[in-house]
């Protein structure tokens, strides 16, 4: 299932990954560096499960320690830092299963630790959360979508984990498709003003979806030849009717239903035929997974 | 029990709070930029608890909005946009409260609101959470401390919802004290020589804190001098024999106890003695705080 | 015409036009710098139409000032800088046209007078084509729709400018559109496989577009249900057959030509009844608009 | 004659890239990064010039992929990527003429593609139409040079072209030489006013340029020692007793003219005798120049 | 002697004031920010001079309290800090002499001062030895200069504050003039071939400046018509000659000396005739002027 | 002596030096691009000791070189500057003692030389004062330490140069330890009412410092359990006297001197007794170690 998760791209995320590096070092980790002043040492550590849920983020922890390390080398250049999943994106995990093994710098493996599973357990933690409400509906066509209720900063590693668990991701942000809710429907005065002031002014290539809480505004987001229609917090007996009318003629229009989906509705939401479920919960309700770092006994060279 | 709560200086958190306002706006909001073309307009709004709790952030959700609005204007200057919270941070809300009144451009209102929202849903959660905690040994000397599993570039933020519900903080990063943990003994070569290494290096007014599992390793710490010693893992016994033995010739050690602390076990491991309980759970475990903005129903000079 | 266009936020745009001020600033303007040492001055300015053509850009030329009269300021507060357009977005001057009139610190005016000129001759020049383009059209249906071929960093100013000049924008990026090309079809193993690969991955409300170069390619995209059929330098009989075999079965699916695009073929290939025609030229093939500043003459308070 | 010409330093240009790879992947390339999901593949691809003209900016372009292929990579070291320019800079294309060979990672090829062609053509286009004007006057002493009319944000890069195109560059910026014009020579109340407030200010290494449109102002500005006379806008005869008046006495002060140059009238100015001619059409009345990518047709592994 | 002096523009020096605030903020300042955390308060201070001297860098100062002004006040708009310097740059100072009078948020007045005193107190050191190397030779033509040895960050602050105690500056970067050094020589193979390399590559108003240490070298430099010479460590008689060659037949040539000069040697360089000299000393070699701040006495509305 | 001094970690060294490269080199080094447009070249170099003295510093130029370096390669891998230290950190050097030998690209070795000797010359300035005020004590057990008057932006470095020197780091900034000098006990109404407010805001590992002036003073911070008394400008018999009382009953406090040390007085200082005696002078009032750099003879490959 994870795999049609698309990591985002380093390019955008290496900016994030080193700001948050030195939110956790700050001027310096005064324990590691103080230990290794005159002397380099190479360690070996395995990162563990401790609980059973759903791996995500491990490439991104990965990052995390590579950017740690070619920042910490002299020349920049070949790092020897390596992060080694034995779990793929997306498996279960179960308790004591070692998910990744890691080999470099003491100082690196030591200094880096603490973001780099901060990172892997919030994301596996929403990929675990989410599974469970994919898993629920899986064997009927709707699918999960997630919001844009997620922590500022980690939109993207969020959307990400989304996916791992099994959701497809709604808009990435206020830019990349247009939801006319309803302050803005109150605001323009209506559905049909509101699209009409929208559609000459925006790409062409964005879809529009409107909110719609009575057949009435349904009929007229059909009209207004919409993209998606948001059946938000409807009673499913007047979501069944919605969707009967939509699909009755706009074989083409993709439904959505939102508001207060938890694991005990969503089936029953599912089943109204809708095309897409939209949830937080998986995001804003969902415990880290707990994972932590061992370091292998043996080192040498320290101190 | 709040008002011991220092809120983050905004020099150093405005960058984030704009940073996060572009992670949702990116190229634009397409939705309200193109209803808002031509017109300004101003509007209300009410931020209402949908959950009880204890709520935090208000003030951060406030600065996110200022920032928007200094943005938005013309001259940057005067800013019209007003923010007031009609409930302190660190008090109960209950279902359906208003906990604050918006005023200003209408723009600012539906384009920050998500970012503002996510914020103070967060950090009113961590502040809920930390609060059930805190009041389980509310009667007993202990003090709930933090930890540094905090969400990446949130960790002042987390840390001060942390406050907010009543804890103390622990250090805030790898630089303003030293821990020095099973890893770091190891690699030492033992308690003595890990704090003969460090103790000349660091900045002298920083305290050393060792993490100790047997009595032995606890009486190497106290003969080393340090500033802190952590039980770790410790079963509640051993704990008590750990504090006693500290508590007889050192009165001025802090002890703190640490490792897989619960709502359940909690007051059992304050009743050790210890000075300190540290858990992560407020900040891992919680989930956000359900809040809404309503905007106000007549709204003028809108498109 | 102009009427639509949807001025970038300044969230976004700020950080550019400081950084655009900074690479004329340098180290201070050395002329205008030495000569207000030790006085302050103020002065007013007219811009002025040297060319006939559709003026776009003022705003952001405003705001540069704006920003540079904020930096300058001792305490940053209450800027005393004004410009005052007169001449509308979008709107057409005439040679010797005043169309905008500044007032403010004599070595804000002279200091920022390149950078605003540069940003507001640019966007002129590529609103100014895109009306030429836009004007032979304007009877039929079709609409001019701009490109990704945009000077690197000026990409949101020249998709305003664009819609300023009367087109619509294309995505904006590679994020808010998928666009499948000759060469991801090539790779993928065709359009069905391509598809196919995609549609799982991405945010669900994002609209898939498919370049088409033959009947079947077009064909085969139907099947595929995409929501875009990019005609893809077809000739107009073709495209014309294109149009006709999408039409008659799939009402919602948006048509758009490209390919070499000029002011002498345009005209053509709306007539095919495409949706959409798509060209760089206004962008890659204008000249600047020339406009220019003359500051008043009795200055006073200088050196 | 492109011999002359100095690449921008990486280490100013690096963040500028950057940049620009980040407006046009956004929060990613959803169509490339979708497809190429579980695989890595390699590809092979030309660069091909479809007009005649002169080629500057491969060097940046090489730059703009081998910046995205760094990033792409897990490990940030050894790239992979190879960009081999078959012409060199200045040097003329014909229609149809490789002009580049590229070899890398298939995502870095689709993903880099349109950032590194739209910074090459527009370089090229600048490139293409200095040459033009140089070339008519490369039997005369006089000098084409550029200006500070340049596109916010490609200063140095446009200024490169210009002098792959064959002309000497003016000033970079405000701070690198100062230009007393007619606004400031009004504010000081004469040239001999401005010069003198300037001269004690400035670092002592900067040439002092003073405008002049009458043979007294040329006069005033030869008593104050100014390093460079501008003829600015003087009639062809005005120009030439200019010249002669200046090289009278004075042969080591430079003469520069400057004023609505074309094609028609540059060699009738170098005829005067004046050492430099400013002129900003090159920049801003050059359309891009085309090229474009095809990507070899045997690519393995995607998929 | 420092009414010439050009204070560096904001637009570039706020950015750095920003990180220099921040890097002694870091997560915040504990004492002061928890002694307010309730109640805002007011309070008066005044600088004092502890030493003799000249003053410099007091408006920078302010600058630094402003900026933590606004960022610390909600709403970022009307700021009320008020810095009076009662001494004007470049003027000198007594032992116990207030310089400055400031009023402002009591948590502003208290976590700026160290930043803003430290950038004082490094300015009016070099102020203050830039003098006294300046009255040695104020009643010749020879002008002290500065040059490129400057505390990094600090380049343009420390230029200014050479120019506050009466030098010239120097060019500010390795972009704002040439200058051709014993190893360009060596390894162009010449001081001829050096100029020609280069003089056809930079921007036409740049200055060249040759280093020389030889009568030779000085008229190899002559034939090639640089714009500076400098008599590179020569004897005293050397130097004489040098001058004398130089002035014989180019009086518009530039004359430097530079190399080991102290207090005790300026004066006798400067009767060589030389126009300028050139010394790092008053940047490497002065003290900080010992200045401090008191706060008045009866404070209100404190915790 | 200098064994304990830890170089900041470059992950937030890093950026600073690159602002600190772009400082010197703006928008490109004239002279050595110039020369070297169409020919790379190797050179060999050798830092060079002008003054007997403690060096300081050689791995943050030899960071500024590679950084350069790494910025210079086409393909930003393998960088081939090599930057090797002939001295340890903290060693006295004699006049003439090569101290570094260099290799790599010669518009690198050019290019660099300026900000990489710069930040060379002043940390080895701070070390070898520092080295004399701790050579005058090493006897006693009193420990010199440093203050916060350190040069804008270089915190880092100049802490770094006095542990190089032999000193320990007081706290790097307002956020790593408390301090609560005379202007906060003012506030707060007192010793005992400002720990009160303090103590339960702070991070609990945190330090609190207070200055004291009487005996009453000492005693009441006595009371107070704070952390390290500050004996701030006492009479020697009267810091005599608090040690006495200190030491008496609370041995753990840590007692620091402070107040116009020089090098005639800090003896007298440490035979009170106490543990810390802090100093700005190695800071504000140390020379730059004059260092130069040699480049070798024959150069290859050359213009």
């Amino acid at each position: 299932m994870s795999l049609s998760a698309v990591l985002p791209s380093w390019i955008g995320l290496d900016p994030l990954l080193h700001t948050w590096l030195l939110e956790d070092i700050g001027r310096g980790d005064r324990t590691t560096q103080s230990l290794l002043t005159n002397k380099a040492s190479f360690g070996k550590a395995q990162w563990i499960a401790k609980q059973a849920g759903v791996v995500a983020g491990l490439p991104v922890a990965a990052r995390a320690f590579q950017l740690l390390s070619n920042a910490t080398q002299v020349d920049r250049s070949a790092s020897n830092f390596s992060f080694i999943s034995t779990i793929a994106e997306g498996e279960s995990c179960t308790p004591g299963q070692v998910i990744a093994q890691l080999q470099g710098s003491l100082d690196v493996l030591l200094t880096g630790e603490r973001v780099a599973l901060n990172l892997a357990m919030r994301l596996s933690g929403i990929a675990t959360l989410t599974r469970e409400y994919v898993e629920t509906i899986s064997d009927l066509p709707a699918r999960l979508v997630d919001t844009r209720k997620t922590t500022p900063g980690l939109r993207l590693l969020e959307k990400y984990a989304s996916q791992v668990g099994g959701a497809l991701n709604h808009r990435l942000g206020l830019d990349d498709a247009v939801m006319i809710k309803d302050n803005h429907i109150k605001a323009a005065g209506g559905i049909t003003e509101a699209v009409a002031q929208i559609r000459g002014k925006i790409p062409y290539p964005l879809s529009i979806e409107v909110e719609t809480t009575t057949l009435n505004e349904v009929e007229t987001a059909l009209e207004n030849c919409v993209d998606i229609i948001m059946l938000d917090n409807m009673p499913l007996d007047l979501a069944c009717q919605a969707v009967e009318l939509i699909r009755s003629h706009h074989h083409q229009v993709k439904i959505e239903a939102s508001g207060n989906i938890t694991l005990e509705t969503i089936r029953a939401v599912a089943q109204t035929g809708v095309d897409f479920i939209s949830s937080s919960a998986p995001v804003t309700r969902s415990a880290w997974l707990d994972l932590s770092m061992n370091l292998e006994h043996n080192i040498k060279g320290f101190a």
